[in-house]
């Protein structure tokens, strides 16, 4: 084994029979509320041990981890390294963990979208490692084979991983008609980040609702659209509203899609629990029963609604944590799926 | 002056010259929140005193008023009743007070359909009194020649005033699209009311954004749909999915319409300041802002926002404050056009 | 091994060589919060199987258990039980549980106070089983020793616990002085219950903080003296008010106790920590910090901060989470020291 | 009436026979939540016409008012001044007023020390006008007379002008032990200002109770001590612990304070009616009532509950909004004793 292969022989094997391999990760951006919470989830994890943590605002300690300059992480002493960097920043990481046969998962955006170009269009600078796109896109339940075995992952946003869960059943069957989909969502303000800015102060979000970055103009329409016309090409566009609702986390899609014709809800539940079924970290709701964010917060699956059916408008609801299958805990599950460890380890 | 003609002159008056009439009423349901909010609005209210206010469930005291139960409220008294009681109680109450001459401002649903069919289908039980309807529809920003001087009016529901604020002034120039109509209202929970029950209570609402009656159930639909249909008969169908968020007051109904073709944002903006700039209780907001709850809870106006236009469909962005402008606040308004008392008077 | 003593070898020992004790469980009063609490709670736990859970207003199905009427509960098949149901009512089933060998963790107040009489005073009706007092009381940093292996015990209210925890050190060392002992709680919600009742409902709850039963009303003084004058009869009395603050869950009881002379910080902080240092579920605060409630909202340890010292004035602050440490994880903690399992099972 | 004596006749008045003077005034800091309130209340205060606001920070336009930078605030037009500065600013503007004749309300900490020194000892900087001090304390309930006609007045922190409030009377009549006095707060986190921090942020208040500066280091400590200090020399200590509770305004102190023998609950009760019976922005509640934060959040009067006596332990609770009678409203309240305008104009 090299210096800079760190695995170990896990102290829980009984034996020497069942051997369990630890895996040496780094977390960089530790510090912002994402990093928080995935330095958690990697704390409780048994085949993780975390070597390093980075932050650039903060020399705090975080769960008995101590915060270091980007700058000094020992990038060689670990098999993976999770991103909770800025745009532009995560990139720059990527490219270097990925050139050492480092793992990665980039929790930010600039390994979602698959050309450089769209890239430019949506975050109005250059794509800073263009060589190492498209990546494999980190939504398990959508592209498994693909992040098995990958050595870098573009883990999704928030907002993307619930409006694509409420769709990606009906668009795989290619069950969208052309007319626009709306996507309604509500989100805890955990979503806008630690550092302070007025919009994310008590006294701002607290007895308000916020629509903002209303119709096409949020960085997250080009994501959703990307990954849903690899599903169906010829699926209607996206009218997407986010809102802010006075909670610290959770997030709940609306969504209002119109379908073909033939397509009612026996057939529409059938096609869900198809995909969903024997997901671990999908939870289907009865008939008649709506998602809500209380279904997910604090926790680490994604749960869905389907219906009501009007003419041919589905309302499918999706809740999920967005700090964790809106972020962290879906990091470690494209992390178990990279390094051959079961699924749901560290997140059942 | 006959006894049961309760107006005096105001001690406001100087000289003798302007004479101010000050018109003694009574309140029916005073001690949910909307009865609470009215009596405030009422107590300040330059031109009204409130003879009486009821309450089946409380006897406490009020702003300074003691409640007493329906039955002993002295009807006679007054010249003008609002209605804060349940379906099917209100109704009757109404119709007694029409016998009598006494005006009757019914904040419940039941002089809102303007059938019993339509009611009885609706709300499963007979009209308690359908030869009032159809009753003058009490949305003055759409009905304010009818309320002048009527006897009696339907308040609207706090959702209603919300959605058709959003799409009138499209509604009034035919420029819905057939296709169905999504709004997305989000509600503080004190629209359902002061009576205890589990999914009002503190700890189940808070940290949730919650569905419910998503699609065509809720009882709102036929009312939004009879008042739209009188615009524009040809518009498309509403989809209404309500979402409870954690706030005490104020509504945000996000709305979602596809025009006809020709239709601009100029043109669309024409429409909507052409129906209320001139409006007291309306805020048009600046091109490229979207109203939030924060702009209207504790407030007596509605916040309109218009746009943006995707293709083309049009985002209207309506709130209010579900208490106010939802209920007492537009009962005010409703009270002050059938007094010839000022529009405005009490709400400024 | 008898019918009823079902206690079965673990599927989790490996070749006969260790093996783990899972012991059958009931829950009565499983639909409160606190029974939801502790649910999950035993849900996870690796050495417990959660045999029945009753409800008597609820047929609902809880964490995959169907609740069923205290009446129906089959008390042969357990263990254990734990006791989530009102005063009055526990006491008789802690009577019969212990008259069939079955160990009992009572989580209202019948066992509580050590004598008929206190119990009658407080809480106004005659003791349900008598013959059970006095109990062991259940805080086990207090009380270990009369824990272990014991047939019942009174698990402590939540705040009595953070305010024991706050002054026990101090009282061990006789330490206080004879003056009023003021005692500050801030409490969510969750502790005053799940049934509805206006006063815990979101308006009313929102936006405010609310004292209620100041000064020696509380219930929970009797409790509280009681416990504290086994560790120091001549301490001061208790002035204590309990407020509602706006959060689901946590208590934060900030105390301020006169010290004799003689006591400076660097004494005070050796007292806490020979007392907290080695406890599990106890965090000792640095010097200078005080506990706050998001240190122990959703966690099973409470936190505690020492100072300042003004004076004579000693400020404590001890924050728990009124339904875990304050009730369902207390209980976990005094079920596995009844049972000789280790301590933090399932809690850590 | 020469240029900078900017005062109107009110077109309010009628026929000649009673005229209202308009006072033009400036507020300084306006972009703040102080400020802000302070522009709503003056907005609609019949006496005021607001002739100017400053920001540093801000450009935007608040209640149809543009910002202007401090520098360029027209002071010779107006006849009185509102500062909403930081300390160390706020007493150089205030000097400069003086000195043309200006009157001035000072909202910050500048003059509310008597002397030099102890500023210095608490705000660590040289005072900026020490020829103002002693200024006076502009507590009307306290201090009325020295108000009327003043030039200057410091304008109360929210938490002095709570406890003060619950402390008085006692102190007046020399009714206080010389034992330690507890005052626990629990404050809205507008307390905290509107620059963003992390401290301040949604996500870090939301579900948490926060104490801060316990013990004697808060600014506010020297402040209450001293006004006490005028009523009853020889009155105990303050220990001092706030808490910041998830609201967004409203402010509680609970108060324990022991007093001296021959005090009863009919004599203290007797003490506060004589105090406060006729104050019109005191409300004393019946006997065994408890102040809470929902009876003063947006109002502009404080409220006072008395008891219950615990042996000679008193505790008093006084609520008020923070922003209102802990700051804006008071300050509105001492510009209209200032001016000769009745006292509680704008205000009721």
């Amino acid at each position: 084994m090299t210096p800079n292969t760190p695995s170990k022989t896990s102290n829980l094997s009984h034996e020497g029979r069942r051997t369990t391999t630890i895996h040496a990760v780094g977390v960089y951006g530790a510090s912002g509320y994402t990093g928080q919470t995935l330095l958690r989830l990697l704390g409780t994890h048994p085949q993780v041990q975390v070597a390093f943590a980075t932050s650039e605002s903060s020399r705090e300690t975080l769960d008995g981890m101590e915060l270091m300059p980007l700058a000094d992480a020992p990038l060689d002493t670990v098999r993976a390294v999770f991103l909770c960097l800025p745009h532009g920043v995560a990139g720059k990481v990527a490219a270097e963990a990925a050139a050492k046969g480092v793992k990665v998962i980039d929790l930010s955006a600039d390994l979602r979208l698959d050309t450089p170009e769209l890239y430019q269009q949506t975050y109005k600078h250059e794509h800073p490692a263009p060589h190492l796109l498209p990546a494999p896109y980190g939504l398990p339940e959508l592209n498994r084979q693909a992040i098995m075995g990958a050595a870098y992952v573009a883990n999704p946003g928030c907002h993307v991983t619930s409006v694509l869960l409420a769709l990606a059943p009906l668009a795989r069957l290619k069950a969208l008609s052309p007319d626009p989909i709306i996507a309604d969502t509500k989100t805890g303000i955990s979503g806008a980040g630690r550092s302070p800015k007025l919009d994310s102060m008590f006294v701002e979000v607290y007895g308000d609702v916020r629509p903002y970055n209303a119709g096409r103009v949020h960085r997250h329409v080009p994501e959703i659209e990307q990954e849903l016309h690899k599903l169906q090409p010829d699926c209607g566009p996206l009218v997407f509203v986010p809102h802010v609702v006075p909670v610290d986390v959770g997030l709940l899609a609306t969504v209002y899609a119109r379908l073909k014709p033939g397509w009612n809800m026996a057939r529409i539940r059938a096609a869900f629990l198809a995909d969903y079924e024997h997901e671990p970290l999908i939870d289907v709701l009865p008939e008649g029963k709506a998602a809500q964010i209380k279904h997910a917060a604090h926790k680490n699956n994604a749960v869905v609604g389907i219906g009501p059916l009007v003419g041919d408008t589905l309302v499918i609801t999706c809740a999920i944590d967005n700090l964790r299958k809106g972020a962290a805990s879906q990091a470690v599950q494209n992390f178990n799926l990279m390094m051959g460890v079961p699924e749901t380890v560290g997140l059942v």
